[in-house]
């Protein structure tokens, strides 16, 4: 662990507030590639903005991939970001090859950084895009929905994966949501969820905003069906301020808003925990133009100004951001953006005026020589001061455990794997060996109910999910009646492949009916 | 059932080619609202064309809601879908409060409309859109996905959700977007997954569409991760030619696309089935305007353009086609258009000095008066000679059921609902209870392992999921041993909520590894 900010400028930051205490631990990492000049360079501009950070370094990356780590980084670096418990993180290079593990998927997992958090503005004219207006935040949850991992091959036809929505992971995401829309001076947070079809677990994400929207009233709170809201964000991204949705929907409409403003290069972003907050550039390590002092450090430094923001840090975290619209405004650019400018003739002049391209640190230079200015055609940013150094941590209680609902089985979904029968033929057999007190429900295949009742034209798999309820109307089902009737299923040579208990929550049932049923 | 589309066209058309008999049927329903309208108007344009179709109408939508039938169609309507096996479905309306059921919904569930097919395509600069060059072509998986419409409430936090993908389903789509590239003159299908992360459901998806483009050397075929895909599309649509996805992404992507073309009222839209298929305009019944002869009938006209070239009247399809591109450049407008155009000065003149906006039937009357006529500006659309009068139903088979695998049990994951204990207590508890023959291999928490071994800052729900696997390297797993180990955890007071048995398919795995397993 050592310490390499630019020595100098942390000692003249600390020494100019006579307070080397109040300085907020931080853990960097310099990367690979174009890492190390752009962490140089947004270091600087922190410190010369009087950031009051102690940055202390780890090596994460191709090196410790090479030396052995499956997932680029040292187990002792562990205990660094636990104390700092802020990480500003460079781009690494991951390996080719096999074997070697995603470390921002470790380190998510690891310390359960359960919101990805994704500015995307547009900077017309300085840079080309279709939508200059464009200027939101996607809050993505980045722990559950499909993203668990939880696969299983059921059949010989039939592969499934669970989609799990939980109430603590919805109620932290939105949560994180309205707090940061709050911080941020931003005015109205958009849910996006498909609970029009799947009503219980995207119902819940969508309720739980419901409910949380009226502990914020400062804040404008909508809903929209995913569907209708893509195609919103990517012909009138306009219309959005602050996006919260599940993992699922979130990366791909952080995707689509990130491409929509025309440069990927800008843009920083976090991840948000608990006990650990990430911050970083969303682009590569860009190896082929490593070294040269060449590449655009604005994407790592808006990482790092959230950053500043995330541990209070908010007049300092504006100062910057403010500098750093001045410098585009004033038609400064790197080499990546030389590309993208001017937009079509008539409209502003700076980048039809604009010098050579600079590099790494003198953009770095020119932004600190623009500390303290205000953008003049860009709207001038501001950050609400928090109430606590470390606001978007303490300032609501994420997720308070309830008390256990009154839960109650009423059967049981059977799936079964069979291939040669009917439903009706099925039906029959299932019939016939189920024990007292079960009675068959209905069948249905990937939904739609094929017992009884069924339509000729259901094309049917050989995955057929066999509903089981009490077979008298007050009848008692018990967790042993199940393990009964999966063994009366069995014995008859019934090949059951896995169970779904049908329970209510408080009287409510917490299944869905079959289509058609 | 009666048969009133015009009948002097009828007979014209029939007795023109001296051959009544090759008239093909085809079930017809003017729908509410401006349904009859544009009806009248799409079939004289049809007839007009010489297409050899002889219509027979079903009542649909709004009266049969209100005499009681729950999904807006009577039971004997069927039989003419089923004997025509072509639906041309005027939109309809849906009576406002609750006990309905989408008319869609159960057609495409009760006869097996597998693939929603969705063209979308931009008319710059006679309908002003930011994204002139995009004609493209969404297939949908319409019947599996998340949308089979399966959930459970498992615990008191967590909700589930299954994603169920089939090999018949993945053959089915992918095999149709080909076909319909091949037939539609379309020289690239692009298949969107999320198979980095769903590597099996998605995987399978995947795997199917590098299987089937191996038929299509004529085809080119291309993947991307639906998030990259997604913002490309969202960025530069000219990439795009066909693009076939699962149901959830297909219903992001369709609603982005149509967005993108300017105007949602042009645009038809195809279900297609094994037995029946299914065509109509994306828009509404408009209730509004109904009656007043206003309506644009371009969408259900291009639906019955897809509808005749699936019944393999492609020459006709091509013949209207063409003559409402020519009627679109001679600058003709219905009223819902007049707001479209004209883009900015400088581009084509044809906008600037449109007439007034035509009447429904006028509309058609200038489509018909330029058949024939192939236009200049917009490329002219020719469709493939189908080698059968039904093509797209007959030319390959959609799915061959394949011998079974040799199937084996190792193990079982076991879901717990608990709330009080830790991993670690829980992974305890568990071994004490197992009968012999098992052993805990992990416990996952929302899909993170979290035993043994786990990190202390994962946040536990009450929801885990326990895997076992046989306690020997050679042990051999029954049903039957499942049903013991389920029978005796519950002896012990383990709240199981459900199970998933682990197997493999000809020696491979069909489950996933716990993430950090």
């Amino acid at each position: 662990m050592k310490n390499d900010a630019p020595q100098d400028l942390l000692n003249q930051a600390a020494q100019s507030h006579h307070q080397p205490d109040v300085r907020v631990p931080i853990t960097v990492a310099y990367g690979d590639g174009i890492g190390p000049e752009i962490m140089d360079a947004t270091l600087k501009v922190l410190m010369a903005a009087g950031a009051q950070v102690a940055p202390e370094t780890i090596e994460i990356g191709e090196k410790l991939y090479q030396a052995g780590h499956s997932s680029g980084i040292a187990p002792e670096s562990w205990d660094s970001l636990r104390r700092t418990r802020v990480f500003l993180k460079a781009p690494i290079t991951t390996p080719s090859g096999g074997g070697y593990k995603s470390l921002n998927v470790t380190i998510r997992k690891t310390l359960g950084l359960y919101a990805n958090v994704r500015p995307c503005v547009s900077y017309a004219p300085f840079v080309a895009t279709q939508h200059p207006k464009l200027n939101l935040v996607i809050v993505r949850e980045n722990e559950e929905d499909l993203y668990a991992g939880i696969e299983h091959r059921q059949t010989d036809e039939v592969y499934q994966c669970l989609k799990l929505i939980t109430r603590p992971g919805c109620e932290k995401i939105v949560r994180y949501a309205f707090e940061y829309a709050r911080a941020n001076g931003r005015k109205k947070v958009t849910c996006m969820t498909k609970d029009n079809i799947m009503k219980m677990t995207d119902g819940l994400f969508h309720k739980v905003f419901d409910e949380m929207a009226a502990d914020y009233p400062d804040i404008q709170a909508e809903h929209m069906i995913i569907d209708i809201g893509a195609a919103r964000l990517a012909t009138r991204p306009e219309l959005f301020d602050v996006i919260v949705t599940p993992n699922l929907y979130g990366d791909i409409l952080s995707d689509i808003a990130a491409e929509m403003t025309g440069s990927v290069g800008l843009a920083g972003s976090a991840n948000i925990g608990e006990h650990v907050a990430m911050f970083e550039a969303i682009h590569g390590s860009a190896p082929d133009i490593a070294g040269r002092g060449v590449a655009n450090p604005s994407g790592l430094l808006l990482g790092a100004v959230m950053m500043l923001v995330h541990i209070g840090q908010t007049e300092v975290a504006a100062k910057i951001h403010n500098a750093w619209l001045c410098a585009l405004e004033d038609g400064l650019t790197t080499a990546d953006l030389q590309g993208q400018t001017p937009p079509a003739a008539g409209t502003a002049g700076a980048a039809n005026t604009s010098p050579a391209p600079l590099g790494t640190q003198a953009f770095a230079d020119a932004v600190i020589a623009r500390l303290g200015r205000q953008p003049q055609q860009f709207k001038t940013v501001s950050y609400q001061q928090a109430s606590t150094p470390r606001a978007l941590e303490v300032t609501a209680p994420l997720y308070v455990r309830r008390p256990a609902s009154h839960k109650t089985l009423v059967g049981v979904d059977m799936f079964v794997h069979q291939s040669a029968l009917s439903a009706e033929d099925l039906a029959g057999r299932l019939q016939q060996c189920s024990p007292t007190g079960w009675a068959l429900q209905m069948i249905t295949n990937r939904g739609v109910k094929v017992w009884p009742g069924g339509y000729p034209e259901t094309f049917c798999t050989d995955h057929w999910r066999c509903r089981f309820v009490a077979a008298t109307e007050n009848g008692v089902i018990t967790q042993r009646d199940i393990v009964a009737l999966m063994g009366a299923l069995t014995d008859a040579g019934v090949d059951v492949i896995k169970t779904e208990n049908l329970c209510a929550f408080d009287g409510v049932n917490g299944f869905a009916l079959g289509q058609g049923q």
